[in-house]
């Protein structure tokens, strides 16, 4: 194989229909916005990535893809240097609502051109990318079903498909019909919208519903540690991990001490440099990995690694993502022998796509590993055409679920703690 | 590309000459040995590593050969899981003249294997090994002048070409000798053998004779506490890092409190699960790093990110070693961008090798990274099999510093501290 240099990347900001799902900064707006990259080189191979879309990212990507033209899809280590060198002083981290604030930008930014080259080289060599990351160690990832308070529909429009769930019976039958239509064998509720004690029943009511199954609870870091500590305590026993009761990593070590279940993060600890305090802290015991933030798929090893070394157990996050992100999702996750707990995944929400259908497919509530090379999937063009337009004439530019509650309710205001 | 099976695995023993270089457990002796593997595919590539000859070590290797015949190149993550099965029990490390005791014994079975399977996977994709780990980021890759307290000769042959090395006067003869002769650009000097004034007198006599040369020097331990701060003391602003002075984690984090230069080590952080400690106790503030012991070379990758995560520096460590290893080396410390010490090697001391002579070479200190697909090395099979009838000869079958010691001076004893 001679030289696969990179000749320039097609980045499309898209846009999909996204439910109303509330979370504790507001409730998602009817789109959900990611960007496709499309990566080609001079042998005419195309890699795909996907990111997040917000204004700000996508000119940090079109920054990106400039720097790392004419570089080599091997040469990583000098594709992450031509990007930092790019972002210098431009830190901020984006696309999350705000609920994710200290992960690297350069990291956020490499991530869907790193998924790209290993695409690309997976391609040129035909093996998946799972291969080129030691190799598949599961046949099919587990993932969890993800569980959100909702309305029935966003303000003016016709309800969903799945409806409103707002208390414990709404959120057991939205459990019911998901796990029933994927097979799910664990479960998550994304809290931080109610009082902890209704969110405290939501869970009992899956205990009830679904004896055995391992159950989450995630309200982003809206609690004091002192709630923290009594909602932990209330589920003692039924929860496999709580996920970010409390902002900060001296909150969450607080919690830690005393709650009878392991912590877990994607906020306290979302980039290589929190990891040293985190781990000095005892802040938590599980970590949710994400190759959006954490540089792509071989440094989401490397967090893989870290956690292994220092005792840490891995999970892994998501936010609203297409079909690219499951890929890239379902090649680490196969690939990385400590990745133990069922991922998250945001996959049941939506229901447009950039990828061309028949690869990806839910089994007993696993995604089977595509065993194709690259990542397995490929552009349907029509339809990146269509979310184009879609992002287009959405008029959304950026993730902003509060400023979109606000719009609906002038009196909503974020605090973490909230509770 | 498609499967790259593994049909099993040819080890050969091979003895090279070594020269009587001394260390605190005793003298190296005649022959030093290694095991070449020749990593046999269904496609016919064939992969090199090279490893410890130990007679324990021996009997390991086959049998992980055997355990992993049948899986692809590609699949390391089933391939380590393959040997760790097949070790299952069986831990103690082998091959260092019990100087590094706590190393895996899982890796350091998986590493010859790993690094071959890599050279399958590179000479099949038409890419140098660097490529496999994230590009080089240097065309060269700097190494240390590794200096040794010498006799003139094993007793009863001829002198060797170095002569004896037993003062300061003969350690910068030593050091002007390989210095002139392949450009090092820092000087490491393996003390322990005598008195700690003494050897601080051949550091100030390097000091002098090599002004602004980055020294180290590295007793293996042979110090207290005590002795070890009042040598780093001494030595303040002449020394780069002081390796392992005293023994243990608890001592050498008591050393680094006081010491004005880092504290490196390759005898108190010699495995994964030796890293949570050493940062937890401050132990260290350099880890050097070695693929044969690490797991091989995606491993050492991991060790090196862990480094860079908690802020620890990164050398590597070197054992009398032939070509295949010196190119793995390279590959691996091209692509790790914060290997930022020269590396050590015992390249200077051996005047044999089974690899084909003409690819690795130093230029002004630096070995120039090989671009050919693989490793970039090949078996020279006339020169194997010598140096296999040599071992065959030599009656050499586990390395016994101390032994072979013993053998001369029958009053020799090993203490750590000695002094
Ligand atoms: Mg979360
Ligand atoms: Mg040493």
């Amino acid at each position: 194989m001679g030289p696969l240099r990179i000749t320039g990347a097609r980045i499309t900001p898209v846009a999909f229909r996204d439910p109303p799902l509330l979370n504790t900064v507001g409730v998602h707006q009817p789109y959900a916005l990611r960007a496709i990259i499309q990566l080609d080189t001079d042998a005419g191979l195309v890699g795909l990535g996907e990111t997040y879309a917000d204004t700000r990212h996508l000119a940090r990507l079109r920054a990106a893809a400039d720097a790392i033209t004419g570089l080599d899809v091997f040469a990583l280590n000098m594709i992450r240097a031509a990007i930092a060198d790019t972002l210098r002083g431009d830190t901020a981290a984006v696309g999350t609502a705000g609920m994710i604030t200290s992960a690297s930008a350069v990291d956020q930014v490499l991530s869907p051109f790193e998924v790209a080259c290993l695409d690309v080289q997976g391609r040129a060599l035909g093996r998946p990318v799972s291969d080129l990351l030691g190799g598949a160690v599961r046949d099919a990832v587990p993932f969890s079903a993800y569980l959100f308070y909702k309305w029935a529909a966003h303000p003016g429009a016709e309800p969903d498909a799945f409806g409103a769930a707002l208390d414990p019976d709404g959120i057991v039958a939205q459990a019911r019909r998901i796990v029933d239509e994927y097979g799910f064998t664990a479960v998550k509720l994304k809290g931080g919208v109610f009082a902890p004690e209704e969110e405290m029943a939501a869970i009992e009511a899956l205990a009830a519903a679904f004896p055995g199954m391992p159950l989450r609870l995630d309200p982003n870091a809206a609690w004091t540690p002192q709630t923290s500590v009594k909602v932990a305590s209330g589920l003692a026993g039924i929860l496999e991990y709580l996920e970010d009761p409390t902002p900060g990593l001296d909150g969450m070590a607080e919690v830690a001490a005393q709650a009878p279940m392991p912590l877990a993060t994607n906020m306290c600890v979302v980039a290589f440099d929190e990891l040293a305090p985190a781990v000095a802290k005892s802040s938590v015991r599980v970590v949710l990995s994400d190759h959006h933030y954490w540089g792509g798929l071989q440094r989401s090893r490397l967090l893989a690694g870290i956690c292994e070394t220092f005792g840490l157990g891995l999970s892994m996050h998501s936010n609203s993502h297409l079909g690219i992100s499951l890929a890239a999702m379902v090649h680490l996750a196969a690939a990385t022998p400590n990745l133990t707990y069922a991922c998250d995944t945001h996959w049941p929400w939506k229901s447009e796509d950039v990828v061309a259908p028949g690869v990806l497919s839910f089994v007993d509530g696993s995604v089977p590993v595509p065993t194709t090379p690259g990542l397995g999937v490929d552009i349907d063009d029509d339809a990146l055409a269509a979310l184009h337009e879609q992002y287009l004439r959405c008029g959304i530019r950026d993730r902003d679920d509060t400023g979109y509650m606000r719009s609906i309710d002038p009196s909503f205001q974020t605090a973490s703690p909230r509770w």
